[in-house]
């Protein structure tokens, strides 16, 4: 539905980039769960602007406020209400915006079915709605934190044509994690960071943005997420990406290679370790027939480069009228740096749905 | 949730592989739509086995039944029920799969998640489960038929490395659409046909199976159609594509290419032509921002090889005893083919969701 | 939603009176649970006309089949599909019905709704419908009983003005049960249930009907089901049951005395007893803000006199003018008799619903 | 689903009493609709304590902040986020209730279910999270009036044993709605409405409560709205009033006399009134079948007294050992005057949901 996430876990979203705030409320979190500002808020730093030369200049603290179903520290059962306000809004950036379509965006699409538009920052389209993603998601790993050892492992694969050639399914996630933090562009892979960093701001000097691609990964993922038909891990895993601003693809494992493979070379061969089934190769990417089956979860997420650039473009008004557009709001010239937490997060709450969803699935 | 496609209009759907039938309920179809029965069957026919040297032998006349919801030949707006029986269910071809897993099926994920399983045929896995997806999306163009102008086109775009290289997006889609089934692989053009036909033959022949892509076009689609944050047309459509058999991605016009363009490149621009919004490019594929602006709607669809094979392959069984497992029911040895129709009649049935709900987004 | 009853159990349901069919899909139902048919089919003789002398003559033989979802006796976790073929419809006696409005049935609004109908027997308006609450309900007992001690017991508390004295909340419900289904009237106590048999002939004699109340009792519910906003189990159960046709008004516990009481005397007293906490009285009928407390839940629920009699009554018809109905069908005079199995599963199913959900509830 | 109201318009509820706010998320809000504060501030002062002398003497100023959606007093099709801060909350009036359960009250089944439990003021079960029916069924209200002629009228039908004897069924609502609110108890005859509220004080020195009940009306409801099976109007209205805190029973048009009725006294006969359907008489309280017939919606909603009393009741704790408690925060002493704007604006909520429905009933 609607500004809805999730099936048994539920996130109901609301908030526009120049409005009061960014939020949600977060249904059927179960209760006794000791909920830690610190790491969601820290989740939060992660998304921010501001924190770095290649990222907007728009400032925002972006300070999460609970509002209901924590109490004591804990989660009580009752929905959980949160917010984040907007602070550093310039909607005087925005004013041309008012009747002109920006190319790319959801400019024309919002015009056309609702006849009104809130086009401040674009509105309820813009990316900062993706707060309430790095929020809720952010619960759904304390939550999995407490009852389960699965790890979530989100980093930039590749800027435009340069891509980190590692490999890190079978790493050490939190290290990988702090080592992807240490640098602006969130990639593994030092080198490829770096060229990555200069690829990003030539394209910011030359008033263009660029695309690129985040890998997702997550270990420990118990085996039997899932279901066999319409409610696939794998296909709401990727209902949930393609939510996010930008994205354009979504590959399972080695997905976008399986067109052209055969079944003899694609086939993950089962075989047991230490007692538990796994496969020898993880082309699937963990999800074999829509269920999890116990090897790390894999997906590759393509994202288009950002579509407000800095330089004129032709388009048209809402009088069908024609014009000319030049971005002037602040905006990221490439979006996959600061989508690598937006991903990280989505995941553990598709995750910790479908943790949830298979409490009913057994006699007890 | 669960077994449930749609959210306005919405489909639940049931059955196994070798039970008693596929079916599904359908709920939310508008009343006094004129429901003609031998569409429905025709697209039916366009999926059903048998019907090519190229495709599993299993034999099915996968006849249409109607339930409820259908009055002297017209929709009631009650639910409509639908069930085709299963006729040629060879149980005991799958007599040693009852513990066995098999290499990229659900068979590991379905015991590790319910202790039980139906093995025959792949049970609810089995991909003759699209049968519903197929008769829901044949109603969705009924009633997109009586209230709109959109065509839906899928054909096969790839079969291994054997790539289709026509741009098909502003043709003639029911003609294109006849060209696609005068031939076995669903190709519109006849050479590259002619090519894959033989690619899938040689797999065949070696015991094995190849993988393909499938190109998704519709056409007179409206603008406005999706929303802006958690139910986007495209992430809702990806959802429902990653939910048919065998997929491992899906990409919005050219996403696969996106990652690597700059926004300056990958734009589309807006102009007028005959008096409406046009863009010059679509390299959107018809949605930007989670809403369609009336350009076509194209989505490549990759497939990953069918992962039953007639070679022997090393495996498990549900007592992590190790064993060996070689195909031998009736298997497609490249699934895009019969894919085509579930394809098409998907989108059909997304779109007119996404069409249903916008009645709810303005004031009249 | 439409045609759903249930969150997490959920049961899609379909078919009209004259159709091809009653039925439903059951989701999320748990894996392995024994499926005994001839309980679920017992249940369906319960409500099965033609039984009774006072009963409707149409003769249904209303056997359940299970289309999907059970292997080998045992539930599998995938959608549970289920069918009851009609087969003396004598669509014949509704001819006249095609355009007159029956008094106090949903023809007209139905009419109004979607501007076609299918006048046969009431269509899917019948209440031949509550077959598939009948056969969910029944599914959920066979859950509750693998994982739980309920008891289920709903009875005919009156009849017109004949009402059944007893009190029955601390009986032992399956004896008391059969004694209810030793006499036509479903009441257990035989004076009353004489009394009462002794009204209904008298209506049908004068080609009338009459209306009557149904005690629902459910025993050794955990306490805790329900939730304290807007899915509170009472709230969710009235729901249920208003949707069963001719009910037309529902209270928990005393409820009707409700508001002509004092919070002094109205209010339930906590105490322990064998070192579980009950209450002395249970005016509150075992739900108290919306959540089970563990004492019996009684709801008591008031239906209307069927509005089909054997009188002539004036009307008008599709075109707005007058006519004069006569009742041709074969009806019940009286339709408490036949509710009482629908009222019993409804209320089984309501509560595995709830079940289930507290699942979610708990860290663990 | 929990803390959700609605199917097609929904409400998505959150908050404590003594948390941050009450509020919640409004979702498939039609876009363009112009969104009158000053109205939906008026309902909530109708429910607002403090106001009278027979009411709880908590002081809130509960104003309505609306956090998205609306855009230059228009709404955007955008979710709407709404927010009502608490202010007077005095905890420590509830620092004994931290263990003890108290009688009838939703204490102990929230232990049984969370095992933890905000316990100030009761926390999620407080009547006070009514805040978000009354905003969005005020919302609701702004809509229907856009679009409708509907009006909607509650008022208290009986406190304890006394009742207002008058039929306001075909009256003035607007002039009916502003008689009620001359006076504290929300009654539309004067001369009882003093001895309502003389009872009401009665028992507020006594140390008791009272329980009461209050009509519905709802005039110019178009035929239509509901649906045959499961989603009937009467029924979703049904479960929308249980939810209300104190909710004991709930009848349709004459409900609770229908089981002592006869087919022919109870049935109402269609005739044709100025070219319009009508019936002569409204027993059925304008659903028949589940769907609207164009007659008013009449239904009685039955309140138990409050069970928080200032005298002393035994009870247990959270260790079962026995305890002693007496109310000691603010509280009324009767719930049903302050639940008329309540009901109204709850009615107001279902029947836009059903008028959206209805949306896609039709072919155009």
């Amino acid at each position: 539905m609607s500004n809805i996430l999730g099936n048994f876990l539920r996130l109901t979203s609301y908030g526009e980039s120049h409005g009061h705030s960014i939020g949600g409320i977060l249904d059927n979190f179960p209760a006794n769960i000791p909920i830690d500002l610190d790491f969601i808020q820290d989740q939060l730093e992660k998304r921010r602007p501001g924190a770095s030369s290649i990222a907007t200049s728009r400032k925002e603290s972006d300070r999460i406020q609970i509002l209901s179903g924590v109490f004591e520290g804990k989660s009580t059962g009752a929905s959980i209400a949160f917010m984040v306000e907007n602070q550093d809004a310039r909607s005087k950036d925005y004013n041309e915006m008012e009747k002109l379509f920006r190319p790319n965006h959801a400019d024309y699409g919002t015009w056309a079915k609702y006849g009104i538009r809130d086009h401040r920052g674009g509105g309820r389209s813009s990316a900062r709605t993706t707060i309430s993603l790095v929020v809720a998601g952010a619960f759904a790993r304390l939550f999995l934190k407490e009852v389960t050892k699965m790890e979530f492992l989100a980093y930039v694969k590749s800027v435009g044509d340069i891509r980190d050639p590692g490999d890190y399914e079978n790493g050490d996630y939190p290290e990988l994690e702090k080592q992807a933090y240490t640098n602006d562009v969130r990639m593994i892979s030092e080198e490829h960071a770096a060229l990555s960093r200069r690829k990003i701001e030539q394209s910011r000097s030359a008033g263009d943005s660029v695309g690129g691609r985040i890998q997702l990964l997550v270990k420990n993922v118990p085996a039997g997420l899932g279901n066999p038909v319409f409610l696939k891990y794998d296909a709401y895993l990727a209902f949930a990406m393609m939510n996010i601003p930008a994205v354009r693809y979504v590959s399972m494992g080695n997905g976008i290679q399986a067109p052209e493979e055969n079944g003899s070379s694609f086939n993950d061969i089962f075989e047991v370790m230490d007692g538990k089934p796994r496969t020898r190769t993880n082309h699937s990417g963990g999800v074999q027939g829509g269920i999890t089956n116990g090897m790390p979860i894999t997906m590759e997420i393509g994202f288009k480069p950002v579509p407000t650039i800095m330089k004129e473009q032709p388009t048209i008004d809402t009088s069908l009228e024609p014009g000319v557009i030049k971005g002037k709001g602040r905006h990221d010239p490439c979006v996959v740096p600061r989508a690598v937490p937006i991903v990280a997060n989505t995941a553990a709450f598709v995750t910790a749905d479908f943790y949830l969803m298979n409490r009913l699935a057994r006699k007890d």
